[in-house]
């Protein structure tokens, strides 16, 4: 069976906010939809607060804290959505779990979305309370979507940030089965494998991009890019861009400073190890992880 | 004849500098490069000068300004390659020709986009002289691709940023010759149209901001996002993700605090104004935009 990119499970996508990008720029507009009925996302730090049905937890701006600047999300069901920026993020205070993976198991793919965009957004407003132009204070603009410079003499104006950045599943091109090249970080757990990565730097083309971080990290020259699937990943702020290349080469030369380990792995390694045989030569990224929905591609792959 | 989104003339792309990132991180072997034998490009504010070839123009780093920071461009035959950040740039001097057009048409396509990435740097590094996080000053690190904060309590980590845009033809299904929809910004002069683009904003996809810039700007509700090639473009340092997309009606609305206009336009008017006819309904994008690149594919295509 064929898996369309369409078809995979892309987390933190698809979120039922509409961003409603107009009404930004509508001050007056946006005023009157913080009344009674505008909903506040509800955050432990930056991670979310659930409700009791393993849902995102809604307030209403009464419930936002003193001094927190306010965001807009977009609009839903009707209703204006918001998120705080709550002073202890800028003030450096608890910025929630470590790990907030467990909680956000719980959320629908909706909610994952809308969690996801707005973790994105609080926290470049949490970082980005100074002009990097001229170190004066900013100040929120365009419901939360703009940073604008208060010193007059330099009035810069800052844009939330999203990194892209390029991930890749390498193909060893005649082999006998089709076979992978995966990489692990010196942080992974053990055989925890997954796709190189990297950020895509200014004056680079994705292709461009994807065939410097191969040589790069694994010393394996790429051709034929092409691009699969992209994804949100909002920790802290990145574009995932999920691709695919050729290699002619099985030659490996590993980066030790950004790698532990890169092996070539058969599409019946990574069989297994996707249906969780606790004997598999590796072990996979998790369903939330892009690499985890590229490979899932690969192996369906005609 | 079917034009494959490789055979496209993507400006801005294909440097023959590489990289070498792992110099980056090795102070000593970075300060050994920095020898007589070191190119450094030579700008005219963030303009290139030409030497009598229609050439980039490089000197020593014996001509760098008394004050100007150096950024590691990377190796080309054989020599270590830099740029500098000069005090005027971030000290709000001349930028160079406003227009810098006239004077990118003489580069070839490598110099272009030796350019094009030297010219994002450095113009990130003229921006990004504070901490957005706490005020404090930054100084450059790893050779320019970072910059450090200097307050001991603060310690934040910048990068280069790379913004990515979506820039999409949107396409009518079952309309009785190919049809494209193309808008004109109001600062653009008269008859010139072009694809719709927007940046990509957290929480999105490459696909969902597609479909969110199409609606939001005309109205059109978009199915079927594809990507077709992606371009870098150093005004200021956004990552160009061109895409193709389908509609199913052919109802504009037209925001109007983005458009003058936006309107659909058969393969015969894009033919005409492809092959310069000066009676043609549109003018087109120059070749260097990758809106024109987008419609040479699409006319192009089978
Ligand atoms: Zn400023
Ligand atoms: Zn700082």
């Amino acid at each position: 069976m064929r898996v369309k990119p369409t078809d995979l499970d892309i987390a933190f996508a698809g979120s039922p906010v509409d961003r409603a990008d107009r009404l930004r720029t509508d001050a007056s507009a946006l005023e009157a939809l913080k009344g009674p009925q505008a909903r506040l996302l509800l955050l432990d730090g930056l991670a979310p607060r659930l409700d009791g049905q393993g849902a995102l937890a809604w307030g209403s701006l009464a419930d936002a804290e003193p001094g927190a600047e306010i965001v807009f999300l977009g609009l839903m069901d009707g209703a204006a959505c918001f998120a705080q920026v709550a002073p202890a993020l800028w003030q450096g205070g608890a910025k929630g779990p470590r790990n907030m993976f467990p909680l956000l198991s719980a959320l629908s793919p909706g909610d994952m979305a809308t969690f996801g965009g707005a973790k994105a957004l609080v926290d470049w407003h949490a970082r980005h309370r100074f002009c990097a132009r001229c170190g004066s204070p900013t100040e929120l603009a365009k419901g939360g979507w703009q940073r604008n410079c208060t010193s007059p003499a330099c009035k810069a104006e800052h844009f939330p940030r999203v990194d892209p950045v390029t991930i890749m599943l390498v193909e060893l091109a005649g082999a006998p089965e089709p076979t992978v090249l995966l990489g692990r970080q010196p942080m992974f757990p053990p055989l925890n494998y997954s796709a190189l990565a990297g950020f895509v730097e200014p004056g680079e083309t994705i292709e461009e991009a994807v065939a410097r971080e191969i040589e790069e990290e694994a010393g394996v020259r790429a051709r034929d890019v092409s691009y699969v699937v992209s994804q949100p990943w909002p920790f802290v702020s990145s574009l995932m861009i999920g691709c695919h290349a050729w290699a002619d080469s099985p030659e490996i030369t590993i980066d030790r400073n950004e790698l532990d380990d890169a092996r070539w792995f058969t599409r019946t390694e990574v069989a297994r190890a996707m249906d969780g045989d606790a004997d598999a030569a590796l072990k996979l990224p998790p369903r939330f992880a892009i690499a985890h929905q590229l490979l899932r591609w690969w192996l369906a792959r005609g």
